[in-house]
């Protein structure tokens, strides 16, 4: 049998609401799912009692201690300058170094963006954005992108995100020539702000990519596109919307909700698509939930794995660059 | 028995995508649900055939013929030059003369609201907006608003909006001291684009309004605000988006999609919120989905009926006339 390579990634343990407990879960998880990955841990010292009590190989891992917590909302300026020694720096830093092949990071998606691109620095001029795997049908999947690395964004922006997204469904879905939506408020031509018509110009001037047409919100998940191209502030609108039904619909009560458990399909389940990857910047950062649990945690886990498996970011890079 | 007064509905019965079926259907629901509904019907010959084969009571309805159809996507200003004898016209044209009480079509959002702009006129300075009862739990409802009225805004017409939805919050759900929320992707006070930062300021320093923050798109159906405040673009992502999962998990095959039904909380299928009135002009407007199916349709007629019977448009203007 060949020994599969060994990949290393760096988990930032600092940043999940739920604390400890769906880190030490997903990362339990992980380990057996994958028997060549290695972790470098990041955090503090309950984490690594935590750690300690569940018996896990420390072959396995290395665990180093991270005396700072960035906050989620902290600035960008002081993200850079007032966190030398925070455990999302360390990850970050680790890839960088060539010690990780991807970074995992559950803190604020202001300060992982800024950081990553002070890290890792961006590729050529394309603005980075967060895209995540959405399920479309059962083991099936399109990706969105932009899911909040941008506040404020020009045409051009959208345009920058539709090859980054191609490039991932390519390295991700195995698709050679991706669909490509913009998500819209109507598919006819003239529908939808200016900002929308301009870039529909943009990426339909451009040869390399197939460009479908706008897409309506209430056809994210029917597969009519590979790549949906979206801002930061819509694409977040978007899913979520999408994620209150479906969580409101596996909830219920008495036999109604035994219906529900039935009739829900799994792969519709918003834990399911945790995990977004930032394209754009010289390496594989992966973002989780803050707020995510142990399910969606240890998805995000096997997606940095994954990612650090298939070398992303440097793939991602190159064929960025040959284009 | 105090014989109830008689109420008229002017009803554009040109726009609907699904053709006559619809309109007929929902025709014959609304009158059969309010006795003391009449309606003046604006069409084409092939509708009024259409009508007279049902054997609707001639006494209920009065037809005139209009011989224009206004596309979808005309622009405002062919709208207001180029179409004096459209069905959409002359049942504005008919609230504006006192001839009825409330208006309803299916017609394109931005012919309708040029239209009724121009012959309605606005109420004082308030941007118009187009605002949806929206379920939040089995007969409860919640208003959010705008739903596409108006494609550019300003941090004042989000404050305009709250004013609009707590007027109509007071009116349609009778809640006093409606809760009204911002939607946006984060409840912290940094989060977002900089036009929600102003508009929250705007809206705190309106001590006549009760704001209670800001409301994620995953909240929206949880009853956590009366009146949800956004723009036009992003409340239609986030409704279609809803909307999109409702349907999905409506669906199935074989044994999930029973279950499915049998699972599926009524009140938060897409038809159940079909017709959104159209606030701040002088006068009652109701905007029907022109894909909207029998169902969808019969509950837009409904709403505009109720609407004319509570002489909405007026008791609107006052409250806002006297805040």
């Amino acid at each position: 049998m060949k020994k599969q390579k060994e990949v290393v990634v760096a988990l930032d343990g600092s940043g999940n609401e739920k604390g400890n407990a769906a880190v030490v879960s997903a990362v339990n998880f992980a380990l057996t799912m994958y028997p060549s990955l290695r972790l470098l841990i990041f955090g503090s010292s309950s984490l690594l009692d935590d750690l300690k009590r569940q018996n896990i190989d420390p072959k396995r891992y290395e665990f180093h201690l991270a005396q700072q917590t960035i906050p989620q909302d902290e600035s960008p300026r002081a993200v850079i300058k007032g966190y030398p020694r925070a455990a999302m720096r360390y990850a970050l830093e680790a890839v960088r170094d060539g010690e990780a092949q991807s970074a995992i990071s559950g803190g604020g998606t202001g300060p992982l963006v800024a950081l990553s691109r002070h890290i890792l620095g961006t590729i050529g001029n394309y603005r980075p954005a967060l895209a995540a795997r959405i399920p479309v049908s059962t083991g099936k999947f399109a990706l969105m992108l932009d899911l909040g690395a941008n506040s404020a964004y020009k045409a051009q922006d959208l345009c920058d995100f539709a090859c980054l997204g191609q490039a991932m469904a390519r390295l991700s879905l195995n698709i050679e020539e991706p669909r490509i939506a913009l998500l819209n408020i109507g598919i006819e031509e003239h529908k939808g702000p200016a900002i929308l018509q301009e870039a529909r110009s943009l990426i339909k001037a451009d040869r390399s990519l197939y460009y479908v047409g706008f897409l309506e919100a209430n056809r994210i998940f029917c597969g009519d596109a590979d790549v949906i191209v979206t801002d930061g502030f819509t694409g977040n609108i978007a899913l979520k919307a999408a994620e209150g039904v479906a969580t409101l619909l596996g909830r219920g009560a008495g036999v109604k909700r035994f219906f529900a458990r039935m009739a829900r399909p799994e792969w519709l389940m918003p834990w399911q698509y945790n995990g977004s990857l930032l394209l754009g910047v010289n390496g594989t950062v992966v973002k989780s939930h803050n707020s995510a649990g142990n399910e969606a945690m240890a998805v995000a886990m096997v997606e940095a794995a994954k990612a650090a498996l298939a070398d992303f970011g440097s793939e991602l890079a190159s064929s960025l660059k040959k284009s």
